[in-house]
């Protein structure tokens, strides 16, 4: 676990958030009480660590806490900001959109916001669509929208490409919306953009439905997720009630970590195993999943069972892609798996089983947010364009114990966030399934 | 189309309903207004039809109006009845039980109310499930719940067995919810038990999501299933926003008429094109869905194409299952066919084209009911009691030009009532798309 | 009840449409199967009334089918429209107006579209917002909005100056989205047309959330009010179970008719009394409500009471205002009498009762419309536009046994529609809450 | 602010949790990672903050963590426990009630588990309700269900009865889960046991809607209250957009904090002004609220206000009481005070307003939970029941800096909580609202 890694040796971890430049410019946020550049937020709460860290560490392991600075760096008159999305839809884009804007316009008084088509695509030669002018007025109800209003893509574009368009375009400010690999890109830009020792600040908003960027609690879209994964439980609930031996099966987001799948698996206690690719599982044998499921059927006469698409892997033996390389190694179909192993399994037993299998991504990665959501993804918008106009650049906007904190992309990129199986949640989750009654 | 050939041939159709005796008890409903077993609800209500029909008709075609009359078939304190629910899941099966137990409970003092358990297979030897003992007050919260409280199965047994099971139980009325199978099912039951001269009531209160039982005008669950299937829709729209040239994909239920396709396309105006078993449509040439698509993807940068599951059947050419044959005929899956031809035919053009497919037919069928389709679950609960209790038999509860009707199972049953495409539902459909301007 | 009195004296009701001239503009609708003027939907589709008709009536009472017409009568091209709403918010008035653009603009290529802001008052001097103009690609999500885009207000204005306006505005076809009152000006308006010999065509599209427009079977905002009265009435049912003695009050809206109460109650079959305007109840005495309600707390130990607004207003008295003049009487609050009426009753039992009494009017008008209710605003939208470009005028859009109607305004407005009390609505109330046993 | 005060005299406050002895009995959870006794949660994470306290505190604040003990108190299959709920509803209680009885009987093994009927009345003579048997089979649906399966009421009862009761019944362990005011009952029963030297512990979930329980960051509830709050305010946008100067005013819960209306302020970002009770405003003057109102409606026509009913009570002047005294003084009606006012400023100008006022309180509290709050309910019940079989009394669960804490029950009762003028969520609002350019 990263997590106990920078316990042990925080002296590996650079917290170190880079700027473009000192800022000079008087904030209009005249009545702001404002942070200081030298205010962090512990990384650990627990008491213990932070007496060990004292006595051990040179640093003391810290974010540097986010909010609005005294002093930026752009003149908010000559300021020109651009903003994307990228990557696979998540819930809440169009909420930090608007909410970019919004905090531009209004708190910063920056007029000149521009938003760019179809994620890096849109700042290559190769698209067609010029950038879309962008004010509050006209993105007033885009907050109740699923999607997101500047269309996305995948993939990464030639960095050199992207900051001569930044150039021609007068860009001081970029905001980038999106998972890993966007960010990864977007430090590509940021290095670029050093090298050419130009004053363009890149600044991150982190986008990952699973929730498992790196030194960052929580991400956008995630309480939507898995508030819609909630009620897809119920469906998969009452299709398995419905049957004599009836299994339902929902396959959920989630390629390397489970957060989706054990969270609204604890949102709606009626689950009888969660699958997540932390957790290693057996389908065969005495413990395995199969024959667990065939005791629970006697049981009870159904099943639900959630699997994150990342779970069981390594259950494909030497087809095994390997789960660190590029964001788009597509996972082998689990769900798929456990299906077919079961109808082979109860067929040997002459045992009829009803399965219904549901995988509802598409319809849980488009919705609007709900509200605790929205309330996240305007603070996130809030404190990037703080980060922005204070010429902090190559950072991402974090959230960790309570505050909204600046992290190094490099630090949040590359190693995902897991479940800790000694957490809470993970704790939940076996207490609500049982499932290592039957499993282990 | 059957609606038509009924104004012309109306002899050729027999709307006479069977009972099993003749009413003799008073109703307990004392301060009711009863329905007198000749009153009739006309078949068309179009003036041109009504007066042609009585010029030219030995029998004017009408349907024998529900509700309760004033001396029915069985004595409630000695009355023991029994419901099941059959085949899939459809939104509203809980609310038809539970407004069968209340009716059944308050209205008519009958107590001995069963609940047969997992379908036809209950009635029979190699159930090991008693039935359920069912009141109000357990059920009271059950119309909240999607699926079915009884469970349900597939397919139908034989009609000796389930008569001697009913026999064994001391049943007088046995409830059927259930769609064209389970229909005919209750006729061969019905049959078995005029054979022996038994007085048992078979009633059916038609069951299909597709809305599509004949001389029906709605089904419960189906307005329902299109309050959820225009959801989905808008997440469909939202992921073909989020992607240039992207193309939304829904399919919905419908194998032999289109009436949820059609629906939820004119509740959600955003579909470009919707596709049903009733509209015959090319995939190629200038006129075909494909390069439909191009055009519109050209001048919109996205589409959104619902299709309904059985559209497109023809399209698979010799491998073509007969559409008359038994329920469980598979369709093949149009879906999938539309999403490859799209690819193929982009790849030809190396132009990106981004799909997204949804088919969320699990998630549709197992929710609670909307408002107004509760209602009518309820109604249909009540006129099926009362039907019951008159000793009517081998009779459904249909709805016609806003009255709840009995309609003869065989009359109801072997073909599928369709999409009119004259009809105000498809003309909005049309309207709303505008695909005749690119199909035709 | 009006219905019984035009089967019996259908010569007192003229069911006759006016227009505005002779249609002889070929419809740019060429592929459809279009209705001549003469078809006609039968008013009663009862068998023994029709026969009863046919014996008796000089003229058989029909509606005039309303659809899409050979002959139109306005040229496209110089067409101009405007719409308006008027009176309090319902659910669908943005799918209405979304509904009429798109229909104007795509099948009738109709594009000088209007729509005039805040109801009749923007068709005066003393409005000060110009009329918007109206295109089917701005107004693509209105659907998903509560509310009107239009803004609306309530009251009449001086039908001369509004004919100066419309002249002014060389509009063609008014639509006017509106109540009773609203109607009414309505008529005012083409009356003052027609005495000027203009050609202008006025076209009513029924609103009343009350659901109670003469001759007029279902109108728009109906269903979605239902969903969410229902969805109350849970609350209610929540606090009433969570406290000893606890009694949920809801009032809903219904001035003149009870069809929201008395719907949802159906639909959520937790209700012990639903009061409305057509069925008289006593407060005190020992079939009054509030013995009543004592009864069932000692026998639940909880109760749910569902009110319409104009429920038992004859309990206040010689204060009683007249039901049948103007639409802004306020009606006395019937559900503040009941809950001070149960207040003093239990006080002086010293049996503490918990009362939550819930008004939930703003929130239930405000909301999108539900998908079956948006389908109905799109059709509604369509056959407006129908009637409108057919020349017909002073005319609204009804609905009658499954067939959208022209209804002459006069005809449908000053009475109000009501729930009939054997109707299989009210029965179905009466099963649901038993309250029969304890009122009468 | 208590917050800071904390930080400024830690030694003023007791963070030591009461045990009822010493546990020796093994826990039956053999495979988790336990928590010891002295691991402990940092009350601050700011870096300065910490540096400081350990500069100059003799104890350092900070909070017992919460979790499973590998010594236990109670002989699980000796243990006999009872729930109660008391107070007003709350979304989650039923959540609550589930959680903890499943965590009783699947990890601990302790079957004896008893709901206590309607709050404190159930532990007293008068009532006339036995305790319910609870076990995990039959509540398995009621996660779904909002409300309190156990009923509740309002106020304290004698602790010596209720121990009485308590010792009658050999209770264990009693989980009180309910406000300020249930919270300071439990410490008296608490008192009452240790004074009678009784082994029963005395754990407690904290209630609060408001969120405003001292030293705890987040009380079940709040996530949904939100979600709803912020569909009303939707409401109350379409109804001001809907008149011409059409006013929106949403009074939401928040008695003495303005965490809801300021939460779901920030949710929908469509509202103007957002009063609480941390933040006074006046009524009148150029800064005041009617004026700003005024100019607001001039730049847009409309305005929606979102009003906590604790906030503005010093504008009713000397008839204000005392905010600190017992839990049921009623606040005077904010928003009822601001409608009429302005009414009657527009008066004076002749200028018409719409207002729409909407006080949705009763539907917010008796909703089912959303997904975040549903996991948290479960949680906190985990964590409840972990601390009440190890022996740990007077305390209720906390959560800080993310994690489940062991808070007195003393600490936490007496003030409440308050919105800080300067944290994330405030400046959001004023970002969202730019209320500050009006008002100051």
């Amino acid at each position: 676990m990263i997590y106990e890694d920078v316990l042990k040796n925080p002296d590996l971890y650079d917290f170190t958030v880079p700027t473009i430049g000192s800022p000079k410019v008087l904030s209009p946020l005249l009545q702001r009480q404002f942070v200081a550049d030298d205010e962090r937020i512990s990384f650990s709460s627990q008491v213990k660590n932070i007496i060990n860290q004292i006595r051990t560490c040179e640093i003391f392991p810290s974010f540097e806490k986010a909010g609005p600075r005294k002093h930026i760096f752009y003149k908010p008159e000559k300021t020109r900001v651009a903003i994307f999305t990228c990557g696979g839809l998540c819930p809440g884009l169009n909420d930090v959109i608007k909410g970019l804007v919004s905090v531009l316009n209004m708190e910063y008084n920056v007029s000149d916001v521009f938003g760019i088509r179809y994620g890096y695509k849109g700042l290559t030669q190769s698209s067609s669509f010029p950038p879309m002018a962008l004010d509050i007025i006209t993105l007033d109800k885009i907050h109740n929208q699923g999607g997101t209003i500047l269309g996305s893509s995948r993939g990464n574009q030639d960095p050199k490409e992207m900051v001569d368009e930044l150039t021609r375009l007068n860009i001081n400010i970029l905001f980038c919306i999106g998972g890993d690999g966007t960010l990864r890109g977007a430090m590509a830009i940021a290095k670029e953009i050093a090298e050419r020792n130009l004053q363009i600040s890149v600044i991150g908003v982190p986008k990952t439905i699973d929730n498992d960027i790196n030194f960052v609690e929580k991400t956008f879209g995630f309480e939507t997720a898995v508030q819609v994964a909630a009620q897809v439980i119920s469906s998969a609930h009452s299709e398995a009630e419905g049957a004599e031996n009836g299994i339902g099966i929902v396959k959920l987001m989630g390629r390397d970590s489970g957060f989706i799948a054990a969270t609204a698996t604890l949102a709606n206690s009626v689950v009888d195993f969660c699958l997540i690719p932390e957790s290693r599982f057996n389908l065969e044998g005495s413990n395995g999943l199969i024959e667990s499921l065939a005791i629970k059927i006697k049981e009870k006469k159904h099943a639900v069972v959630v699997v994150a698409e990342g779970a069981g892997q390594e259950l494909f033996g030497g087809e095994f892609a390997n789960n660190d390389s590029a964001e788009n190694v597509l996972q082998k179909d689990i769900g798929g798996l456990i299906c077919e192993e079961i109808t082979n399994y109860f067929s040997r037993f002459s045992n009829s089983v009803s399965i219904k299998y549901i995988d509802p991504s598409y319809q849980i990665r488009s919705v609007p947010t709900v509200a605790t959501d929205a309330v996240f993804c305007y603070q996130l918008a809030q404190y990037a364009v703080h980060a922005g106009m204070a010429g902090k650049t190559n950072t991402l906007i974090g959230h960790w114990n309570n505050f909204f904190t600046h992290v190094p992309i490099e630090l949040a990129t590359g190693q995902r966030r897991k479940v800790d199986l000694d957490s809470a949640l993970w704790r939940g989750v076996l207490s609500v399934t049982q499932q290592d009654n039957y499993l282990n």
